[in-house]
């Protein structure tokens, strides 16, 4: 009994380091696709979306090829991409290697750009070969 | 080198059987939800989410608890939940465990219920103690 207790003991920080790295590695993610996005780069922005994900807008689209060329169709110029932020955002993990993110995000833009956009997302992360990918994204 | 090919001629129809049965059991559930639905029972079709899921809609909402106060406030009467029905439903594996649905509903409504409403969802499902649950649910 007393084994157990003190394993839990143990075990108890090493879980917590376990998911506040989880936290920070997603976050930095996500603070890396805000910062391609701000810098107009489409293409780096969908490097963080695993190769087979599935993007839910309006309609679904499913792989990064096809989420690439979704997002260069919809903001095709940099008035159309704005000014990205990212808040309110909460990491839940499910599994060792999986975890839902959702949050909401904010485009600044002029008038000429289409005007300011809001919205939710929810993603779910999986890490593939040692780095978190978005396998889903939901945006609306 | 002829060992692994048998082996993974062995393999495959074992892979393809587990991808049926995920999708069969995950089907299962979906039809149990729409059925509940169209009985007017909210409880029954909540019990379909995982007891700490997540529910994006216009808000997130945790839990599901929260999850079922929100739909029996968003849809009071017989009218308000109409006939409900899914479509292009596409199941996706990701891990032994957890599995991405994506879908649209469609709710068939009087006047007085509120009119027709569609939309689109995406779902993870989880298996947890042997049942396939929601534990993300992001409907728009």
């Amino acid at each position: 009994m007393r084994f157990w207790l003190i394993l839990a003991a143990l075990a108890a920080p090493l879980l917590v380091a376990a998911r506040d790295m989880t936290d920070t590695a997603i976050r930095a993610v996500l603070e890396k696709q805000v910062a391609d996005w701000n810098h107009g780069d489409i293409h780096s922005f969908v490097l963080s979306y695993a190769e087979k994900c599935t993007f839910v807008g309006k309609t679904v689209v499913e792989g990064r090829a096809a989420v690439e060329e979704r997002y260069k169709r919809n903001y095709a110029s940099a008035a159309a991409m704005g000014h990205l932020t990212f808040s309110e955002l909460k990491i839940k993990r499910i599994e060792a290697k999986i975890a839902i993110v959702t949050g909401a995000f904010h485009l600044q833009r002029s008038t000429a750009g289409g005007g300011d956009a809001s919205g939710i997302f929810s993603l779910i992360f999986e890490r593939q070969a040692g780095i978190w990918r978005i396998v889903l994204d939901h945006t609306s």
